[in-house]
């Protein structure tokens, strides 16, 4: 199979495990659980979850139905960032995903509560992990940690010491000049926390050693970068057709990213350099996973 | 002591606990985390942790270390439902006990951000509850097994089938007429759950029986829906300055109250009723907490 055809075939299942955790859209509220499902089914590409599953299966995780809540849960904090991200008061969107925004279609307050729904679905979903816990008081033990420090990192790379502080620094520098170092900084907020997140929870479930997490945090921390200044190089030179939502923004919002403070050669010699550093931290683990280095490869290298 | 002085008392310990568990104002991102304090700093009457507490005390609970961090993301958890709330797009309040909202301090986008950065360090604060634990396996397994449920029970209640579905509901209904049936169904969401979780979170982290319990959930189900149908009456009986924000603002919004839909006799009546039902069950228990009940009487009851 290609990478493509993997890719797609992983997705689709991804969805699938996704779905199981979606409430039913009935009942008195209703409105906002069609808008919590409009959100998250609006076809995202699931790197989150997806980079969570490939890093459990490089440490030969077995453990699935420990996995799946989180995998979830992942994709639901990052889809009610985008819901608030995408709010009037914040980058005041309308098109994601080549789909009207949530507030688009269901109204502010709607947008609102649907986040904040989304966000605490996450922390209800992954919680569930422990009933399915099984096995002998020993290994029970081992799972329970596992899962409770798992749920620590999820909501700290959440947090504002994680993305929400990246968000901030986002807006607070809308206009200004900013230095590559904090523009960094930013980033590792912004993107890179909850990609971090994915890969090092990923890596706990598994039962990877302190050493292994400690090398799944670097590999993480260099792609989430190298992700984002991808991006920024694609909201200048591809489409929105393509991109499914406008491109431009980041200049018409005046934000800073890398293609302010530099060109466009030069920031994609960045995305190649940092790329560099997660793939050499990559092959010094004694594990290997050959679609999560595909993986990697194709998010730094992606057209949209 | 009088319960003034004891109620006094508490107050002060829990906003002590809590300070314990709030971000240093510092760093790149340091305007969120200004307002998250702002918002939960602004004087609240810190009743959620204190049911908790209470209740936790009732069973004789033993492992405080494990019940504060829950005891501060409940407040957390609280705080932010109100910096949401009174966003321009949901009721649009520019006071709340006493003080500025928070939009109206630092923005709209900062305060999304703030009741993000609120419910996720919720979530974070609570999980780190289980680096607390200690003693031998046998024992570390029952509660690490403890902290997972009354985690799952904080985010659910917290969440769209708890209060956030309520705020759902109490958005749709703005204008509407309603059923007194319906009315309860949206006050034991939006504003029962909440106490809901407290008082059970603090059974089961004291290690209460499941009957127990229920009972416990059967208590705070009957304080949630008497201390709101008391905050309706407030609202048209008290005054702007006794209350700390404007009275007559579900009026205002058009909102449908048990004030709405019955005479202000009637709804102190049915504030007596229900509290009967709490009193009831919690005579049933053979555990005693005079300052509990006590606390409950004063919170059905109280002026502001």
């Amino acid at each position: 199979m290609s990478f493509k055809q993997e890719l797609e075939k992983r997705v689709s299942r991804i969805n699938d495990i996704i779905s199981g955790y979606l409430p039913r859209e009935e009942g008195y509220y209703k409105t906002v659980l069609e808008a919590m499902n409009y959100s998250i089914t609006a076809g995202g590409k699931r790197i989150r979850p997806m980079l969570m599953l490939e890093t459990f299966c490089l440490f030969n995780g077995r453990d699935y139905k420990v996995l799946y809540p989180f995998m979830a849960a992942i994709e639901m904090i990052h889809t009610y960032s985008l819901v608030h991200d995408d709010l009037p008061a914040m980058d005041n969107d309308d098109y994601r995903r080549g789909r009207k925004t949530t507030h688009k279609v269901y109204g502010e307050a709607m947008a609102i509560l649907a986040g904040d729904g989304l966000l605490t679905l996450a922390f209800e979903t992954a919680a569930g992990a422990y009933e399915k816990v099984d096995g002998d008081p020993e290994t029970a033990l081992i799972v329970y940690k596992r899962i409770l420090r798992a749920y620590r990192i999820l909501a700290e790379k959440a947090g504002v010491h994680g993305m929400v502080g990246g968000q901030v620094i986002d807006i607070e520098f809308v206009g200004k000049k900013i230095t590559k170092d904090r523009l960094d900084r930013m980033y590792l907020l912004k993107t890179g926390a909850l990609i971090e997140a994915s890969m090092v929870i990923g890596a706990i479930l598994a039962g990877a050693s302190d050493e292994d997490i400690d090398v799944v945090r670097d590999i993480a921390i260099n792609v989430g970068l190298a992700f984002q200044i991808r991006d920024d190089i694609l909201d200048v030179t591809s489409s929105d057709e393509v991109l499914g939502k406008p491109t431009h923004s980041d200049e018409k919002n005046d934000k800073p990213t890398y293609v302010s403070i530099m060109d466009i050669d030069r920031a994609a010699k960045e995305v190649e350099a940092v790329t560099g550093r997660a793939v050499k931290a990559y092959e010094s683990l004694p594990y290997k996973n050959d679609f999560l280095i595909d993986l990697i490869m194709y998010l730094i290298n992606r057209e949209r």
